[in-house]
């Protein structure tokens, strides 16, 4: 637990201390507003070991929610898909996580926010982490949060209705007729008249 | 508590032995399933006196799920407006609702479903009593289930972003805004092409 100046403590212990600490920043303080020199100070370690463990401000957000999927993995295919496709890309990505091994870990995840009420870290996962690679490529369009928030209303509550009502019609879909059904939806919010 | 052939006990004591049979039968046996005949006969009491306490078996559901608004009210408007403008309609009651006294109960009741995972009544309201107006008029584009449970997902996930969530540009949008956003989606889900 103590700070030993001048040499590292066990990775286990540092990393634990910085994951501590991240976590309390992001939660008062939202994912914007948290800076990795802070987390650094407040956990008593060098700025530079936390690239080290965690890589990036995202990737130490992702650790500190011990979110169950890797975002940067799974939004991957958003960075490099024609502008008309990004909402069948994301939502078939979105899809493919929700029906995998780690879908339940995901599902509980979103329970627990809502229950809780702690939405505070949710909803900086999702602005700033998930939405984020949407966020840089429709810029142009104007009314960038009102879009995404629409986009994450749509599939929030595909979720929801799908998986947690357990709406028949919905349970029963496959993701190619998802896609087709939801996704001219998706796209109007991206980058349509609003 | 106990039965009087031949003549009605109490009006309150009849009202809530009808109304606990309801709540078990419909929480059982789901909306479709429940008959008022089978209430009766569980609750020990006339079919006749169901109708004349509650009307029909929408008005004993909602009476029995205690529901914080009156949908045959709310949705009234849907009966005769015109089948293009059915979304907008339906999008701008829930809205005013949500916004009304009324919305921080309906809001509770959408948690404790969420919570409790408890989600069959939720279902039966959502499915055979929120959206019953506007399934008998959509028929005759096929499809019904899954254009009602489209629809579903993207009223309740605004519910969720704007009102659990609280995601910004939804929280702060007036209605109009949300109803020239989020109506056009929600009728291509009712009669367009999916």
């Amino acid at each position: 637990m103590s700070r030993r100046p001048g040499r590292r403590s066990g990775p286990g212990d540092t990393r634990a201390e910085i994951l501590t600490a991240a976590r309390g920043l992001f939660a008062a303080e939202g994912f914007d507003r948290t800076t990795l020199r802070r987390v650094a100070e407040t956990a008593g370690v060098d700025v530079a070991l936390i690239s080290h463990y965690f890589g990036s401000k995202r990737g130490l957000f992702l650790a500190a929610v011990d979110f169950p999927a890797d975002p940067d993995q799974v939004l991957r295919p958003l960075q490099d898909c024609p502008e008309d496709e990004l909402a069948a890309t994301m939502l078939r990505q979105v899809l493919t996580v929700w029906d995998s091994p780690t879908g339940p870990a995901v599902l509980a995840r979103f329970r627990q926010a809502v229950v809780t009420g702690e939405t505070d870290l949710a909803r900086g996962l999702l602005t700033s982490v998930i939405l984020g690679p949407v966020r840089e490529r429709i810029g142009a369009y104007g009314q960038t949060e009102l879009r995404l928030s629409l986009f994450a209303s749509q599939v929030g509550g595909l979720l929801l209705t799908r998986h947690i009502f357990g709406l028949d019609a919905l349970r029963e879909a496959d993701i190619d007729t998802l896609v087709d059904a939801v996704a001219p939806n998706l796209q109007r919010y991206l980058t349509g008249d609003l």
